[in-house]
């Protein structure tokens, strides 16, 4: 995910390293890395990107790491057997698991998570150790701009959904009203747009309420772990603009989806109808789903996990993820009246593109193709892996 | 490596099961792993492997894994962090390292590098810890049909280098000198030709020495890890097969190989042509050399370094290893005089042909190209990564 905070990325399968260089997004500017759960399809390729991003360092603040405990044993074992020193910085942050969210047979298994905190990798900074709050919400990180909070989902380990929430911006101060009150614009206009009560040098005040519309809403991008019950995102998740969950089977595999712990398109567009998501995000697919090219039939590809999330969130709210999708999340209009942005958002307003760098793109590995959504065409790149998920925020203007 | 005993795979960087699946190779048929050393780009892609074997699974043996000391602790982390439970057991030998093979900047930086051996993963079971003998060789295996010895190269951390010898076979039992003494062939004929004297019940003896050809010499294949010195294989490595041995930057930027503790085509030549090695192949290549395509002008490519060796070793005698191609080394001829054999063998008498499987060869990832040796054509397929150096070697008559 871009913002102005930098590029984010979550989770990290073997071979990340590998696409992320064939992409636009440079490896050196990856300043956050989210893992949801420790399974070999999410962090394997964790040691192998850090090192790769030292190749392309261009940071001065750490780089930050977060995932649930155990997370920074496996980082400092594999560098450390490696022998591997970065040219950078970094820390990771761990989420303390509840007893809950540990099936009975992984407690069965004992094994050690944790690592000795008087040794330090040369390049590792001490992290903290992130406890849920009496929501069960961990807070990863919450700033003036943006807010990270995980929530536990079900799985056959611990898993974590993350819900990223930008904050709101001021409302626009209305100049023809202020003009109205026969004053001038002056360096006072950034407090009383900041919601400040101002007095004037000639005695009369200025009160926000008067002159500045709404606050327009932040963005919000919830992606998931893998998952067979995701409920937890109810907390914090209303009302995002994307919402990335896993559909590994389609629904009439429901019982076998649920056995290995993941879900399925209805379950995941449940999901996102109830917290009235704008645009849900499929991932994580079985193997037996191919991606949509020509060389299949629509009944062999993805296109049927689509179809079947359509079926309960509406036709233009559905996407699958593939490698190198970009998606633009357009900013939010300051509300007009209550709910009603709901309806002004669809897929047409989601700008879809490729973060395939050129020279990959033009190369014969690539499959290009056309999809047609409310009579727009918009050009997607794909591969033949189906993992990725890189969400692209649109810078706010300042 | 393919032989009658199995496949075998060296090194095991990021993104091979990805790799191995595309190939002809069945992931379920490897039981033998060498790591040759312990940084990422040989080793972060063994936990991903096993999970993949896992999947495919036609074993009744464990999976035998050989590497220096640290391994199984970077294997046994990564297993039980990501909570993975294999479909099969594995072993994992450590070869001790020595004293020398650790550099002052390796010994000052202490890392736990052991584990706990009370303490097993549930598919693991207990494996040794081999110890160089005087002559600082390492015995990994040996058996009547095969062995593999290590030995030490110098790098940046503890690395070795891979001879892999097949037995020698029985000479041909020369029926027509068997006639002449007016004996026809019997169930002892066996014992003959495995070099015993045997009495006939008529009380004649017959004389292995009399009527068995000499004995045809077993294939020997050397398969280095990353050195920039690997004057150790000369106790094990003459008159091999094979040599793959790494070339990382061309010879004119030797200075900079050496520091960073890597060969030039011109290093890897003379250990090539010292041991009278019949096929040098040379992997491990900088990105700065592209692979061999109609897309980039050949000085651009691995065809320099390939060059460079060639006027060492001489024209017909050095190959580029790239992923999935696949070598089958002839089965040697028993020797007529002393050396002959070493002017039998060329690059046209080692066939190549790709490893690729056919659904993958199809689509446009692959871009395919025509080499020419001798006047022979033979055709290679290439990706655009190299770096895998898989090589097969023909089974021998029964």
């Amino acid at each position: 995910m871009h913002s102005n905070d930098g590029s984010w990325m979550f989770d990290c399968g073997e071979g990340s390293q590998i696409q992320l260089q064939k992409s636009k997004v440079r490896a050196g500017k990856v300043n956050k890395i989210f893992i949801s759960h420790l399974h070999g399809d999410h962090m394997f390729g964790l040691p192998g990107l850090l090192c790769t991003i030292s190749g392309n360092n261009q940071r001065s603040e750490p780089l930050e790491i977060f995932g649930p405990v155990g997370l920074r044993r496996f980082i400092r074992t594999s560098l450390e057997l490696s022998r591997t020193m970065l040219g950078f910085s970094y820390i990771v942050h761990e989420m303390k698991v509840l007893p809950c969210q540990i099936p009975p047979e992984v407690q069965k298994w004992k094994i050690e998570d944790s690592c000795n905190e008087q040794r330090l990798h040369p390049n590792e900074r001490k992290g903290c150790l992130i406890e849920a709050d009496s929501d069960n919400v961990w807070t990863l990180l919450s700033n003036d701009k943006i807010s990270v909070k995980a929530v536990y989902l079900k799985h056959r380990i611990p898993s974590f959904g993350f819900c990223i929430q930008e904050a709101a911006s001021p409302g626009k101060l209305d100049l023809s009203k202020l003009s109205l009150q026969g004053v001038k614009p002056g360096p006072w206009c950034k407090e009383v747009k900041e919601g400040r009560i101002v007095t004037l040098p000639d005695g009369r005040t200025i009160d926000p309420a008067d002159v500045v519309g709404p606050p327009k809403p932040g963005r919000k991008v919830i992606i998931m772990g893998d998952t067979c019950n995701s409920s937890e995102i109810y907390t914090v998740g209303m009302d995002a603009d994307v919402l990335v969950h896993e559909a590994t089977l389609q629904n009439s595999l429901k019982d076998m989806a649920l056995e290995k712990g993941h879900s399925t398109p209805g379950m995941a567009a449940e999901v996102g109808k109830d917290l009235r998501i704008r645009l849900l995000v499929l991932t994580h697919f079985s193997q037996r789903y191919m991606p949509v090219s020509d060389e299949y039939e629509e009944e062999e590809t993805v296109s049927i996990l689509v179809k079947e999330a359509q079926e309960i969130m509406g036709p233009n709210r559905v996407l699958a993820a593939e490698d190198f999708l970009s998606i633009t999340i357009p900013l939010r209009p300051a509300p007009q009246t209550e709910g009603s942005e709901v309806n002004e958002h669809n897929l047409a307003v989601f700008k879809q593109s490729s973060a395939l760098k050129e020279d990959h793109a033009e190369n014969s590995q690539v499959k290009k193709k056309v999809l047609k959504h409310n009579g727009e065409e918009n050009e997607l790149t794909s591969t033949e892996e189906v993992k990725a998920k890189r969400l692209k925020v649109e810078e706010p203007p300042s």
